[in-house]
C-alpha cells in the first residue's frame, strides 16, 4: 500500500549529499553565542573596524567612478583586471618575480581555494593539511569530495618528517599550507623549516597549495617570503593572497599566483563559477594599492595588534592550568591554547559564555584526531583593557572546570 | 625501465576531470575575433555604458560610504545584507509575496546557477533544459557531472508534451528554464505554456530553477510573472534575479528566491564557495534600489533596446534565405535566427568577420543535437545605424554562402 504525501508536507528540494545534514552547525550556533549581547567575543576573525582605512578606501571608490565609471560598472574578464593584477604582481614580486599574467583575481581568498578545489580536485583525493588547519579551507576541500588528512605539526608548523610520512602512505593529490601566522595557531614556519618541507614537496612531486592571507601583519618588522619563493617551487606552488585581512573584509578581493597552463584552468573555473568578480571593487583596490600607502597602514595596524596579542598574552598565562601550552604569533590575528589532557574547550564554552567571554573551541580545526582541549582567540577585536578582563573571566571559568 | 623526467619539462598541476582539455575553448576563440578592430560585434549580449545610470550608481556608493563605511568593509553575513534582501523581496513582491529571509544574495546570477549546482546536483543527474538554452548555465551544472538533456522547444518556450516525456524517460534532477525573453531566442512564454508547465513539474515532482535576469526589459510594457507565482509552484522553484542587465553587470550582484531548508543548504554553499558577495556592493546596490527609480530606468534602457531590436529586424528580415526562421523578441537582448538546413554558421563566421561584423555560432546553446544553421545577434550594443550598415555586410555574407 502506498500512502500519498499528505498535502501539508511542504515540498522538499533534492540535496546534493555534499550538503546533506549541513543545513546547519555546531559553528554556526557558536557564532551566535558569541554574538549575543555583553559577551567579548574572541571567537571570529574580526578586524577592528575602527583601523580600517576608510578615508583612502573611499577617495580610491570615488576616483573609479569618476574616472573609469563606465568601464567599472560593464563586463570585465575572468582573468581579473589588468590593473589589479599589475598591483599584485608588484607586490609579490618583492619576494618572487611576478607578472600580471601569472595573478587571477579572485573573490576573497575563500573563492580562490574553492577555485583550486574546482580546478585540481576529485571526489577521493588526499588533501594534506597542518592539524590544526584552517577551517574553512577544509569545507572548500570537502564539498569536492577531498579527504582531509592532517599532518603533524609543532610550533614551527608541520613537521617534515611526518609530512613525507603522510605523502608516502596517502598519495595526497595537493598539500595545503598556511606557513604564516597560521590559523588558527598563530604560528609560523621559519625558513628552515621552509626549505625541508620544499625539498621534500619537490621530491615527492606533490603540488603546494599556499595560503598567505595575514604574512604582511608582521609584529616584529620581519617578513617571510613565500615557501613559493624558494627555489623550485615557483612552478608548483598556487599562492593565496587575500586584502580581507590588509585592507577591508567586506569588499571581497583576493587573487593567486601560478605558472604554465593550471592558470587557464584557474580561469575557466572562476568563469563557471561566478564570472569575474565585481569590476568595481577590482578597480578600487587597484587605485588604492597603487595611490594609499598600504604597507604604513598595515604597519599601523599591526602595531595595535601587537599591543593587544600582548596583553592576551600577559593576561592568559597566570590563568591557564599547568601542562597548558599556549602559542606566541608574532603577527597575525590568532592566539592557540592547548589546556591539556581531561578538558574540553567546547563543554566549557556555555560557562564561559554566560561569564561574558566567548572563544572558538578548537576541534573544528581538526581534519581529524582532534584535541578537544584546545580554543582559538583572536586578540584582533578588542582593546587591551577588555581583553584583560574577559580573559580574567575565562580563567575562572578554566579554573572552575578541573581536569576530569 | 624508466626515464626521469627531463628537467626542461614544466611542471604540471594535476587538472580534475571536469576541466581536463578546457584551457581554451572555441567561444573564447570567438569572442577574441568578435573583438577585432573593425569588427562590430553583436556576439557578447553587452549593455550598453552609455545607458548605465553612472551618477545614481555613483551617489549610492557615496552614501553608502560615507553612512555606512565601517560596516561596508567589514564581514558580512552568507545570506546577504538585509536591507538588500529587502528590496530583493520588495521587487518580487509585486508578482510574487516574498519576505527577506526568503532571498540568498549572489555574486551575479552566475554564482547564483553555481550556488543551486553544488547544493542539489550529483554526478550523473540529469538537468532538463531549454533547447536551446544559456550556456554559461550548462558549464556550471556540467562541472558537477550532471548530464544536460535539451527539451523541444517551439516559439512559446518550451513544449510541456515533451518536457513530460523527457522527465519521464530520464527522471532529471531539475529543470532550467528562462522563461521570459530567453538567452539565447529572445523567446517568452505566454500565461498559457506557464500554466501547462507549471502543471507538469507539479504532477512529476520535479523542481524548476527559474532564471529570470531579463524579464524587466520589456519592449511592450507588458511584464511576465514568473512561473514561481503560478499556484503551487513558489516551494518547489528557484528563482533567480540578477542586477547585471538592469543596473550594472560589473557590480556582481544577483539574488535567488526559495523557500523551506534548501534556503539554508543554498547559504552553507553560499560561504564555501565565496563566504559573501561584496559588502559595499551589496549596500550600494540596496541604497540604488531604495533611492533611484530603477523602473524608470529600466523603461528607458528597454527604450533604446527597442528600437535597436526593431533596426535589426528589420534589417535580417530581407537578407536572410528562404526558409530561414527568425525569433521577433518582445524584450531583453537577443534575436536568434536559424538559417535552415545546409547552413552552417560556426563556418561562415570567418568571413562574417573578414567583413567586419561578429555573431555567436548558435551551435554552442544546444545541451545536445545542436543545429548549427543557428547563429545568436545581440541588438542591445550599437546605434540602429550601425545595425543596419553591419546586418548588411551580414548579408552578403550569407549570400555568399549558398545551402550546401
Amino acid at each position: 500500500m502506498t500512502v500519498p504525501d499528505s498535502p501539508q508536507q511542504p515540498y522538499r528540494f533534492p540535496v546534493a549529499a555534499r550538503y546533506a545534514g549541513m543545513e546547519s552547525s555546531p559553528l554556526k550556533d557558536i557564532f551566535a553565542l558569541a554574538a549575543l549581547d555583553g559577551v567579548t567575543s574572541f571567537a571570529g576573525g574580526i578586524p577592528d573596524p575602527d583601523l580600517f582605512a576608510l578615508e583612502d578606501v573611499t577617495a580610491a571608490y570615488d576616483w573609479v567612478l569618476s574616472h573609469q565609471g563606465h568601464r567599472a560598472l560593464q563586463y570585465g574578464v575572468s582573468e581579473g583586471e589588468v590593473e589589479l593584477r599589475e598591483q599584485a604582481a608588484r607586490r609579490l614580486s618583492r619576494d618572487l618575480p611576478t607578472d600580471a599574467s601569472q595573478i587571477r583575481v579572485t573573490s576573497g581568498s575563500q573563492e580562490g581555494l574553492f577555485v583550486v578545489a574546482q580546478a585540481m580536485l576529485e571526489p577521493g583525493d588526499v588533501v594534506l593539511v597542518e592539524s590544526p588547519t584552517y577551517l574553512a579551507a577544509v569545507q572548500a576541500f570537502s564539498v569536492h569530495g577531498a579527504r582531509m588528512i592532517g599532518v603533524d605539526t609543532d610550533d614551527d608548523g608541520v613537521i617534515p618528517e611526518a609530512l613525507e610520512e603522510a605523502i608516502r602512505i596517502h598519495h595526497p593529490r595537493m598539500v595545503y599550507l598556511i606557513p604564516t601566522f597560521q590559523n588558527p595557531t598563530g604560528r609560523t614556519m621559519p625558513v628552515e623549516r621552509r626549505q625541508a618541507v620544499a625539498e621534500v614537496l619537490q621530491r615527492t612531486d606533490v603540488p603546494l597549495i599556499e595560503d598567505d592571507p595575514y604574512g604582511a601583519l608582521s609584529f616584529t618588522g620581519s617578513t617571510w617570503a613565500p615557501i613559493a619563493a624558494l627555489p623550485g617551487m615557483s612552478e608548483r606552488t598556487i599562492l593565496l593572497n587575500s586584502m580581507s585581512k590588509l585592507m577591508s573584509p567586506g569588499v571581497r578581493i583576493g587573487w593567486m599566483r601560478a605558472e604554465g597552463t593550471i592558470l587557464d584552468t584557474l580561469a575557466v573555473a572562476k568563469a563557471a563559477i561566478s564570472m569575474q568578480s565585481s569590476v568595481v571593487d577590482q578597480l578600487t583596490v587597484a587605485r588604492y594599492l597603487e595611490t594609499a600607502d598600504l604597507d604604513a597602514h598595515v604597519a599601523r595596524v599591526s602595531g595595535v595588534y601587537r599591543e593587544r596579542r600582548d596583553a592576551m598574552a600577559a593576561a592568559i598565562a597566570p590563568v591557564l592550568p599547568d601542562g597548558a601550552h599556549v602559542t606566541h604569533p608574532e603577527g597575525g590575528m590568532f592566539l592557540w591554547a592547548a589546556l591539556g589532557e581531561g578538558y574540553d574547550a567546547q563543554v566549557m564554552l556555555a560557562d564561559a559564555v554566560a561569564a561574558g567571554v566567548a572563544y572558538l573551541p578548537g576541534w573544528s580545526f581538526f581534519a581529524d584526531h582532534p584535541d578537544r582541549s584546545t580554543m582559538r582567540l583572536s586578540f584582533v577585536t578588542h582593546s587591551p583593557a577588555v581583553i584583560d578582563d574577559a580573559i580574567g573571566r575565562l580563567g575562572e571559568v578554566i579554573a572552575a572546570h578541573p581536569r576530569s
